[in-house]
């Protein structure tokens, strides 16, 4: 737990204070690491952090994780306090909520512990903690963003090197297990997903590779990230294996031009939804817009997603320092699907983007 | 998704209704994968199945995820119901909970989308689905069963094989990562975590492994599990390097008799918390009680942790079929931790250990 950590505890609890909220309680979970850099394994016995105006910050542990708090650097700067097996966590969290009203809770806080505090604060009332975290996470620091473009850098590599490998006659699970190697190989710590459709499977959005055996014909949707310095990558390319197959290459350009469109929308003042609103107007012109079965983008940082969403809707403004994934795509069932992704930062003039990896049309063998 | 899940999900309304439940919706996480084999990857995009006794059960899932499902073997079974990205899945989930008061939620569902449903459905109380859950999950049929024992055995050979390499003049960090490739090798899908903590650290009975270097005259504490066809092992020695360090001996015993006086309270009828307290009055008896910081065990199967807990103040009573660890043990600060885990298995007639390795100390190079 560094300054830096401290700086972001005292803006949460001010942006908190600035929408009423009485207390935040952060459950482990990239809000927690963020605010602390403790990132205990996750369990039943709740670990929770609770920030208010009016008190020290105080970490609520499990008395058998007091030792492993008291070791990390959180153990210097917060005032720690353990619950032992046989009480009731719930209880000693109450005691140190006295008299909040309002209470925000970390958005993947598990149900069993929001369930366990309403029941011992039955007056006060729960909300999203997410709000405040976004309007801190959202808005990247210089090293978040230095982080974020290394794991750009990273991903680009891996689908130039992902290029040159054999995909006809293979099965989506063998690419895959191609381009999770790659991704540890170009400098990210460990790989995290690696979406690869083939043919009419590309018309799943989240396909989970399989053992079909990729032929010449077919588009392969290739979504893949990975971990680096605890921020992550994210990038879609489409390709086709020796030729492409009907109809496809008029909706690659659809769907090329949606997402250059909607990079093009993007800057500081920008509402969200009007990103959205750039690509989908693009891929309804074309009559494809049924096809188009998602939001286009959302932002990334701590976790593959989180806020802002770009998405019919948000009003959020966008501002220097938010880094997103601008992803369009097309969806033709039982023929292939289409998506091109890039992860982009806004920027005081404009738009920045992580990816640079080429979005013309690539054929593999 | 086979008969064995529908007859589970038939189950889980029956023990719903008797529990007074009008709704029981469970989001991603080991609840949904027992119940319908489904278990896509965690995201804000709420997926929720949705279960009552008066209407065919439900899966709400994102759009752009309904072919997924669909392809899945839920998909064949379950009524799939999909909401789009523009739209608010909660109101959605509120249309298939119309006329439901009382509704029990998955223990693992994140706060945003429970606090989602809250909004919606500002009428209705809600609860933990965890004790309908744990009632059909707890008791392990003969399939789980023979899962639990393959892990044991792999864990065992695991550290038979650990006692032969050196551990003196290495880091924890070494040591951690032989073991995670012994769980490996010796059968585990894959390695889960990997506790090594010697010397001082082993006070610490969560302590993550780390650079310091294993030293002649160190207790070293081992606590690892791995995941084998989905369900979970976790076992823990604690050996010396060369020689037991002062006061280790008289100690080590103890934590040893108190777990044969646990493992010899198991039998189908008994309380859970009387497990804990056999532990707990050989270690108080022996003046060590406040060094022993943590319950005495809790359930294994989909999750390493799940009920039952061995905990003072529980009054489950166990069945044949349920299965958990026993592990006391105490911690000196300053000096060494000791304790001594095995999984074990109620039976008809009393209990069965899954994890064989000798309790006898073992004194390693």
């Amino acid at each position: 737990m560094t300054d830096r950590h401290l700086e972001r505890i005292g803006r949460a609890v001010e942006e908190g204070t600035a929408r009423d909220l009485d207390a935040l309680v952060i459950s482990p979970s990239p809000d927690l690491v963020y605010l602390t850099g403790y990132d205990p394994i996750l369990f039943e016995r709740p670990t929770l952090l609770i920030l208010r105006p009016d008190a020290e910050p105080a970490l609520l542990v499990p008395e058998l994780e007091r030792a492993l708090a008291a070791a990390s650097p959180v153990g210097e700067r917060l005032r720690l306090i353990a619950w032992s097996d046989a009480s009731d966590p719930y209880e000693a969290a109450a005691s140190l909520l006295e008299g909040a009203d309002r209470i925000a809770v970390a958005d993947r806080m598990w149900a069993m512990h929001v369930l366990g505090l309403q029941r011992r604060l039955s007056g006060a009332t729960f909300s999203s903690a997410g709000p405040v975290l976004a309007a801190l996470r959202s808005v990247k620091d210089a090293d978040e963003l230095d982080a974020l473009r290394r794991a750009g850098r990273a991903a680009d590599e891996t689908f130039r090197q992902i290029l040159s490998m054999p995909f006809r006659g293979r099965t989506e699970e063998a690419v895959a297990g191609d381009l999770a190697d790659l991704l540890v190989r170009t400098g990210h710590d460990r790989a995290d997903f690696t979406i690869v459709a083939s043919g009419p499977n590309g018309a799943s959005p989240h396909h989970e590779p399989g053992g079909r055996t990729v032929l010449p014909g077919d588009a392969v949707v290739m979504d893949f990230g990975g971990e680096l310095a605890g921020y992550f990558s994210d990038t879609t390319r489409t390709v086709v294996v020796e030729r492409a197959p009907e109809g496809f290459e008029e909706a690659y350009a659809v769907v090329r031009e949606a997402q250059e469109a909607a990079v093009a929308a993007v800057g500081p003042g920008v509402e969200a939804q009007q990103v959205d609103r750039a690509a989908r107007s693009v891929v309804e012109s074309a009559g494809l817009g049924e096809r188009f079965i998602h939001r286009t983008g959302h932002g990334i940082g701590l976790e593959v997603h989180e806020h802002p969403y770009l998405v019919e809707g948000s009003r959020t403004i966008l501002e220097p320092g938010m880094t997103f994934s601008v992803e369009p795509g097309v969806y033709l069932q039982g023929r292939f699907g289409i998506r091109i992704e890039d992860i982009v930062a806004v920027t005081t003039e404009g738009v920045e983007r992580l990816n640079r990896s080429s979005r013309d049309l690539q054929i593999v063998a």
